[in-house]
């Protein structure tokens, strides 16, 4: 081995840069993934080298799903687009019912992207792969040329197991069920747009993202029969997603506006910016809609987890052949809460 | 449902184009995927329009792969970048001998990409995955703005499932085993770069790209327990792939150039286009690394099938420390194969 280790000399991290050659198949990419994926990554799979992993799977039903993302910018307080792309393919995964196993990454870098800003973007994926006891079992590296791509893209893929009987779906809500959410709104939306105009608070933001398949582990303890389907309130927040569901089940939704949580500091954030904390990106909070006798064990259920603390019944689904989404006001009065039609936050995650 | 698609108008698919909107998680977004990737790929999953999707699990060992695409440019000769995204993740998994199942798929658009050529990635998608018979059962959109992607990458993602007992890995080439090619190389990266080149041939050179799990169903079924390892020489081609297998075994390679089949136009154009075929991408070929005393039976089961027509046996395994893959030319000498340090074909995958 020493006549191959002579000829190679570490990657710098500190002031290299990635070039194409590091998506070309060969040697620096070789290089590349050992030194900085498997360094971050590092497990039983990945250290086999092969361009696929295989695991043993659990009998039954299983979950995929997968996200690309595309957050700018890359670093933003309260997490990277690494952590972003481990917890969202294991929330999605976990938005099932299902326990997430194993997740897939693939990288797009952009020519002259910094070698210390890919390492730090690949510990941090391994630090929130980690600490959600989700490993990244299998990977993979494309460089595109400068003005090609915007820095990095990441997707992941994630595959769980959905336990027995359960059956989750968009389509199951109906009329006299009550929606469930876990904590306060438009956190992780805010904290990207106040990096991203440079703004400062008096008391920083941070994104709330986070895995959500412990939370969803306690609530399927509590109540699993009483589930109808639970959603991530991501890219169009919570409106989007009240929207998208009523679309689903063809059922309309009543929420009331002081029953649903948000910080003080990203309403202020959120009236300074113009926007609304229904249409803001969330990345750490759930929404559940279920049978409504079991609604408060459900509840306390989620209370009793760090990520539930300050979850709220905020409305019901109800019988509704336009499938709108009404909204009764902190001033008493009702108003609809449609989707955005265009685009409010590009590349919010 | 009359009031809500009164104001829907249908995308425009002849001269409409991707814009921020489309990737916002709103109501464009969601009619984007109706109705160009959920017509194209339409199935019983994504009919149900969740954020995961659920598949029942055989009992055993699965395997897991991604890959992401970044070819340019995006429609070539015998494909385009939405079959070879299907047939790259498909033959990622057939490599470890496993069964492909089930396939994702993560979209990142420029925006101002024509939404035409979007339906027609979509569409050979769906074509490609229709013909391997491995559905694509969850996906994700995202679109970034002008300049910041190059038209369209996908990432895709394949689970399969594993044969008992049946354990390939890059690690497994022991000295004295035989070297199988299962057909010719360099088709594949020659008929990206002379359509980037604009470059006319008699004969027009096309694409390998090709789902290979079926191939490989025929050699388990042949001789299972003597295949050591099974890889497709995609980036940084045969040379690359050789040359990766002696790092992971511990082996060198003796392999002889007159056994490798090319095709007599592939090697005119490499010649003209100053590349050996050894670095070339293929992206519908394997190389499987055989016990000896199955080499035969292995040759000729691949030979029945019409993606192994063409297969060889290209060289051994010898005990090298040094770890070289070393090839006997066609005039008698023998030379070194290296991987190539820098790189010869940027976005050829």
């Amino acid at each position: 081995m020493t006549s191959v280790k002579a000829y190679r000399r570490k990657l710098d991290l500190k002031s290299g840069r990635v070039d194409l050659s590091h998506g070309a198949g060969g040697r620096a990419m070789s290089q590349l993934i050992a030194e900085i994926f498997h360094a971050a990554l590092d497990n039983e799979w990945l250290r086999q080298g092969n361009d696929q992993s295989i695991f043993d799977a659990p009998k039954g039903r299983m979950a995929m799903t997968t996200d690309a993302f595309v957050v700018s910018p890359l670093f933003f307080p309260g997490g990277d687009i690494g952590s972003l792309a481990v917890h969202g393919a294991i929330n999605d995964v976990a938005m099932s019912g299902a326990r997430p196993l194993y997740l897939s990454a693939s990288f797009i870098i952009e020519e002259g992207f910094a070698l210390a800003d890919l390492a730090r973007i690949a510990e941090s994926m391994g630090a929130a792969s980690r600490a959600a006891g989700v490993p990244v079992i299998t990977g993979d590296t494309k460089v595109v040329e400068r003005g090609k791509a915007d820095g990095v893209f990441i997707s992941t893929a994630a595959v769980g197991v959905a336990p027995e009987g359960l059956e989750l779906s968009g389509d199951r809500a109906r009329p006299g069920d009550l929606v469930l959410l876990s904590g306060s709104i438009g956190d992780h939306g805010v904290a990207i747009m106040s990096k991203r105009e440079n703004l400062e608070f008096e008391c920083e933001i941070l994104s709330d993202s986070a895995p959500l398949h412990g939370l969803v582990a306690e609530m399927v303890a509590a109540a699993a029969s009483s589930l109808r389907l639970m959603r991530d309130p991501t890219r169009g927040g919570l409106a989007a997603t009240l929207n998208e569901i009523a679309q689903q089940s063809g059922v309309g939704f009543r929420i009331d506006e002081t029953a649903i949580p948000v910080k003080p500091e990203v309403a202020a954030a959120c009236e300074l910016l113009g926007l609304d904390p229904l249409n803001v990106a969330n990345e750490g909070k759930l929404v559940a809609v279920v049978a409504p006798e079991a609604a408060q064990a459900l509840l306390d259920a989620m209370r009793a987890h760090p990520l539930g603390r300050d979850a709220a019944i905020i409305g019901a689904t109800v019988a509704d052949d336009r499938r709108f989404v009404q909204m009764r006001s902190s001033f008493g009065g009702s108003r609809i809460v449609d989707w955005l039609a265009g685009e409010q936050l590009p590349r919010i995650c």
